[in-house]
């Protein structure tokens, strides 16, 4: 993990971008972290849109997680960004506007091969940078995943350990496969869901909520469309990882 | 409205049953509440199994509304309790009991005679409640529905101008007919629904939910089965009490 640039918020939240390997990444840290006062971390997950277009969004749940005293790391997606270019997802996203654009149904070969080398690749990444920002000595756990495809946050939850609680956003397509591994899940989970989220499949989401073996498990559905999360709801997550995380 | 007895709780809240005509209730008001400081008032909903039976579950509730400053009133159903026995009620609850016996379906037959006649009793009490409670010098409004037969809280949410959010209970049989009720209700709502609750059907609460017209509107699925809305679940319904109460 390389330091590449290192600045205060006007809030004290002391912000870091980083490479991992080729993988760029930021971590946020409240401004009372330290080695001999470590914090709890969520990974924050996004969208396939780049780091850079995400930003104004994930700085904002960082400062938000950083009040609660817990940092947050993300790192960006495979295929996106300022990475190298990833042709097959590339065909996969086109292939999926164009049956959109032709009004013809989101087939299973389509989410496949949009969401399945997605988790395949991301989930090691992730898992890697929290091998590297746990080694910080101001970051100490536990840790909580948040957000982002929720595929990939589905596997992280049911195969990395160190995950102890993790926030979904059902609003991005779920492989068949993903239902049957949601159930290997057992971890506490929040899940927002917007009902009104035009491109989303509400019932797929409803199916794997369902399906999640979590004894605690907690399905947060409002309106607002798919990028209205209300202010209210993103305030029921932070609590949910400041019950779990603290 | 006739004060029959009056208690303060250990948290200072004041307790005083009334009767309103034949229908006996219960207010409790916060320590504070006075003539000068007027307090808003949330309509504890309950199922038709008794106050006295329900008492310790909703004098719970009041000490928590009490302690965001917010008085709270309910009143016995008509039939429950220690009102007279209603004959028509008790035949459509000996019928559902006979079905579920049975392992027979529950037909919307079922549904109606349980359910309508009780919205159709019941509603114009609750608004007479409302009347004598908001006569009251330290209660001010604004006003909240809670909990209970969720169909009568659709109906007062329809009808009833005064109450200006509703939080519901997604765990009793609903009649076909207040599906097109829900449509009319454009009041924020929060909405409980136990996902695991085996007695309700679900799908008749997700679709309730659909239909309601409110553009705030939101459900929280937890596990727990009926009786087990989890500490946080209700934290989070005060939560949205407050955001539009105070």
């Amino acid at each position: 993990m390389h330091v590449t640039s290192e600045q205060r918020l006007d809030d004290g939240v002391l912000e870091r971008t980083f490479t991992l390997g080729e993988i760029p990444g930021i971590l946020w840290t409240p401004a009372a972290a330290s080695a001999s006062a470590p914090v709890p971390l969520i990974l924050l997950g996004h969208p396939p849109l780049g780091l850079g277009r995400m930003y104004p969004r994930l700085v904002a749940r960082a400062r938000h997680s950083a009040a609660e005293g817990i940092a947050t790391a993300t790192i960006e997606l495979p295929g996106s960004g300022d990475r190298p270019r990833w042709p097959a997802a590339d065909r996969a996203r086109a292939e999926l506007r164009r049956a959109l654009a032709a009004g013809e149904p989101v087939t299973d070969e389509i989410i496949d091969a949009l969401i399945l080398p997605l988790v395949e690749r991301a989930v090691p990444e992730w898992q890697a940078a929290l091998d590297a920002v746990l080694a910080l000595p101001e970051i100490g756990g536990p840790v909580g995943y948040s957000g982002g495809v929720i595929s990939i946050g589905v596997r992280l939850a049911a195969v990395e350990p160190r995950i102890m609680a993790a926030g979904l956003f059902a609003g991005s397509f779920v492989p068949r496969a993903m239902f049957e591994e949601a159930r290997r899940v057992t971890i506490p989970l929040h899940v927002l869901l917007q009902w009104d989220d035009e491109g989303n499949d509400r019932q797929a989401a409803l199916d794997l909520f369902d399906a999640f073996g979590s004894a605690e498990k907690a399905l947060h559905a409002n309106m607002g469309g798919h990028t209205g999360v209300p202010e209210f709801a993103a305030d029921a997550a932070g609590r949910f990882f400041s019950r779990h995380l603290k």
